[in-house]
This record gives structure tokens, sequence and C-alpha cells, in this order.
């Protein structure tokens, strides 16, 4: 099935009643420091405490009973892996989840919590697909991969879906959409949504600094892979390499690639703090990092920003509050 | 005109659009944590970061135009403070704002932000009503009560309008509603609002330990003052006595007086942070502290926790994460 709006209008249908549909947040004192209006889709409230539950739960309920029963697999610095446990036990699967061994300690209590299993992998030596792999084949179990995938692509799409719905709630046209970029699944989801209703929206997607392989393969064309480093800052967006259907998606729009720093997500982190009271994981905070480092290019519209998770270690976040 | 589900009614339509509708927010680890069914109101969420913009506003909207244009008095921990400047300049009044002088920076800084001037007293040697009067005197400008003002009281009870549309849509009936309690304005316009709708609902207001002045109150029938401290951990609950409206209205309903200590707070604190990824300042989490230190009370049930503010300074909230 080809990846567009009526894939993620199915995927919502499909998920409706099992995810929240999470606030359109604006605070009259960040639009004061962007000089723009900003709406943040706070998906740090969607249970799970990121975007990647509607992934998932898309993913497992399109799943015939036997493969569903068989159990699933994921390999995860986190986010996805709780998403699919999640998704598991809410639809009668288990899962399994492959996780870096410096993956944050709350991610890792999050999967086990939701009643996974947990088996690490060393991201200097070992390759976490192929770790993936091998458990699928002992297992007899399904990968749900974390971004490279039409139905985790349409369930990440419908944040976009119900970001168009608030905007015509609220009267509201809007003149850009950022949103965070790892492998690409919420990045194309939300994009592909927007620009649907919205075809003159200017479409961004906020990768790492130094890291920015979506920029990289929208200009080459092909999927490229960045290399992969230990104790990432911005760990929801390490992701080494983008997805063959994500870039093909995203491909299709005039996307505009943009960086950030850590020290920009840390500023992102506490002006979401202190003016939106939401609390974001560096990854997750990515976006807004962009609008508050470069505001020059964002000046005088309204711009949806998607603040992607919020799961972020106590010691790591007091640690961005009182730098 | 006498406080109750009407003046309410007439506030929500007073204030509509001017306020945001916050989530009713749930979260499976916090529901297991309690062992019972949590929906926590995140008023930290709305617009100045506590529901005290409801009651501002809708005060500030009954006055007469010559009145609004004399300008506004609020004495105020910070929240109230906050909440005035803002619907003073959202209505075109302008505000004075009297605040302890240990008022949180970040409760300061947001009263300025939003246009109003602030005029600081001593806690330990000054009575802020005293510092308000002689202010009011001067500039001939309208004292806006924080909480025994029939039009504040039914402003706040707009959460409890918001909640009982929110179970409603979820085709939910609560046992239990938890709320913050200081002066009592938030308190019985939630009690009221819930209780017209779910008359066997079971009401709690929850104080600090030490300081249970509507606790006392509700008891002796008459309102109780506490003795004023300086440096309160618990600052949105610091007032210095209850209100003679606000306790009529409590006393009409049988409502259950509870205290929480500030380490009941910093654990509540944290475990919003951890799993619904909500900030939460001290006074704005004695609901869930009081739900999280007393499970066995609220077993099984369904309870609304009210969760009133996020105006907390980044320092004391990261001391609060790692203790």
């Amino acid at each position: 099935m080809d990846f567009g709006i009526e894939t993620i209008r199915a995927a919502a249908q499909r998920i409706e009643g099992r995810v929240r549909r999470t606030p359109l947040l604006t605070s009259p004192t960040l639009d004061e420091l962007v000089g723009a209006r900003v709406l943040v889709k706070a998906e740090s409230l969607q249970v799970t405490g990121s975007f990647k539950l509607r992934g998932a739960l898309n993913a497992l309920l399109c799943l015939d009973d036997a493969r569903r029963e068989s159990g699933v697999v994921a390999f995860s610095t986190g986010n996805h892996g709780q998403a699919v446990a999640a998704a598991a036990t809410m639809t009668g699967s288990r899962a399994t989840i492959v996780m870096p061994a410096d993956a944050p300690r709350v991610k890792v209590d999050g999967c086990r919590w939701w009643g996974a299993e947990v088996v690490f992998y060393d991201p200097a030596t070992q390759d976490r697909e192929e770790v993936g792999a091998r458990l699928i084949e002992e297992r007899g179990a399904t990968l749900v991969h974390p971004f490279d995938d039409v139905q985790v692509m349409s369930g990440q799409g419908t944040v976009g879906l119900e970001v168009v719905d608030q905007l015509e709630e609220g009267g509201i046209t809007p003149d850009a959409v950022v949103t965070p970029c790892s492998g690409g699944g919420l990045s194309s989801g939300v994009v592909e949504a927007v620009t649907t209703t919205h075809p003159r929206v200017a479409p961004f997607v906020v990768e790492r600094e130094g890291y920015a392989k979506m920029a990289h393969s929208l200009a080459s064309g092909r999927v490229e892979r960045v290399p992969v480093v230990a104790g990432v800052f911005l760990d929801a967006i390490g992701a080494p390499n983008v997805g063959r259907h994500t870039l093909a998606a995203l491909s299709r729009r005039d996307v505009t690639p943009l960086t950030v720093s850590d020290d920009d997500a840390r500023t992102a982190m506490r002006e979401a703090f202190r003016t939106l009271k939401l609390v974001l994981e560096p990854g997750g905070s990515a976006g807004l990092a962009a609008v508050l480092a470069q505001p020059d290019r964002f000046a005088g519209q309204t711009v949806v920003v998607v603040a992607s998770g919020g799961n972020v270690d106590p010691s790591v976040y007091a640690g961005v509050l009182t730098p």
C-alpha cells in the first residue's frame, strides 16, 4: 500500500480511542520571544510520553491475529520501544525491545513497565538491525520498524491530522510546520497530513547539527547514513539513517531541513518549562529549538511546532534547568 | 448575586475564547501507583500557568468600563497577581500587584511581563490587605480579591464545568474530586460545579499540613486564620485565611479536608514529571500529593485531581527532581 493521506486517515480510524488527542498549546511569552505565533503540538502528553504510540498501534492493528500473537520485536533508542511495548499490551501481543546499553533509564523502565522484555546491545560495536533480525528469526516474531514502514508513518501522520483539525477549530491558517526528524517517520507523516490540507504551508524538518542525514538524503536522492556515536544528548533523533519510504515521502514536498545543536535543545527545554509548563526531552524539543534559534526565518508567521516527546531522566532535566 | 452553578455558567460564557480548555490527563503508570483511576485536570497548562486567569478575567469583565479603566489592584503570592495582570491587559485595564518580597522570581517576572506594576511588602511585618487597601485609596482602583469574591469563585468554577464536560465525553462517572485549597476560591468553584452534576461525588480539599485553615473553618463555622510564615514551599496555597463566601459555599457540601506535607508535594511533583510530563508547582501539586500519600482512601475509585498551577522557579524544580 502506498503511503499518503488515505493511509493516514485509515490509521486515525484504527487507533481512535486508544491514543490521546494532544493539545495545541500557545504562550504569549513564547510568541514574543520568537516574534511569531507559535502553536506547539504537545505530543509529550501522549500516552507513553511520545507520538510513537500512534505508529506502533497502527502497525500492530494491521497485523493478522496469528502474527500479533507470535509477538513483535522493536529496536529503539527508547520512545519507539516504549510505544511498541504499550501497543503490544493494548492489542494482546507481546514485545521484545532491543535498546542501546546507554539508553536513558526512564525509557528502559518505561518498556519494562509496559511488560516488554528488554535486550541491550552496544551501539559502538553492534548493529541494532542485526541484533533485531536475529531475535526475529529465533522467536518467529514480527519486526515493527521505528520509521521506515508505511503503517508506522501513517500512524505518526495522525499527529498532523489532529493539527489540521485543531487549526480549523481555531480558524487558523499556518505558514510553517516544524517537526523533529530522525528516521523521518514523524516528519513524513506530519508533512503529508498538513500540506494536503494546507498546500502553501512551508514544511521544515529538524535534525542534529553534524548528523543531518535527511538533509543529505534529500540532496542526494539516496538513503544516507551518519556515524553512530554513543551518549547522544538528542537521543530521540539519533537514528543512523533515514528510511527509503520516509525519504520518498518527504522528497515529494518542498521540505527545508534545519539543524540544531545540543545547546539549542537545552534552551528550548528551558523555554518549554518556563512558558508552556511542558516537560520536553532533548530530541522532542528539536522543533522548538530550531524556531528559537532562527527566529528571523519565522518572523511574523504562524508556525506549528511538534513537541514530540517528554521522556527524559530527572537528573538530565535538572541539569538543563540549572546549567 | 449569590454564588452557585448559575454564576459559574455565566462566568464560562463571559470568559469563553479567552481561556484555554485544559486537558484531563491520565497515565496508566500513575493509575497503578495509586491503585485508582486518576484523571488530572492540567490547569498548569492554562494561560499564565494557573487556573487563576479564569477568576480574574471574570471579575474584570464584570466591572463597568469606567471602573475597569481606573485600574485594578491585586495582592497575591504570585499566580493571582499574574492572572490579574494578564486579565487587565486582555480587557484594556491596568494592574498593580502587591506581592510578598519572597515571592518566586518566576511569578514576579510573570506579572511584569504582562505589563503590571509590582509593589512588594514584607510578609513578616506587613499585612498584605492593608498594603492593598492603601493603594486602592490612593489610585481609585478596584481590588480584585484572590478568592473571597463571587465572580472570582465563579470564574474558578469553570474548571469544574470543563471537568464535567470532559467526564461526559469519556462516559466517566467520578467517585471523588480533589482540589488544592488555600483561600477556597478554586475549591468552592470546582466542588460546586462537579457536585451539581454528580451529587454522589466525594469532594476533598487539600491544605498545608499544620496550616489547615479551611478544615478549622469548616469545623468552627467561622473564618479561621493561620500564622503567616515566610518562604513557604507550598506558596500557592499559603494564604493566611479562608474567605467568608468560600467557606459558606464549601459548608453547603459534605467536604473532606486533607493535608499534605512539603515532602508529599515533592513526591507529587516528581510523579507528575515522570508519569504525565507536566511541570507542577508545589501548591499546584497538592491535590495529587494527597492522592499519592493516602492511596487507600481512593483505592479502586475514579478520582478527578485538579493540578492547579505550574509556576515554579527552575532551581526549585531541579532541586525537587534530584533531591
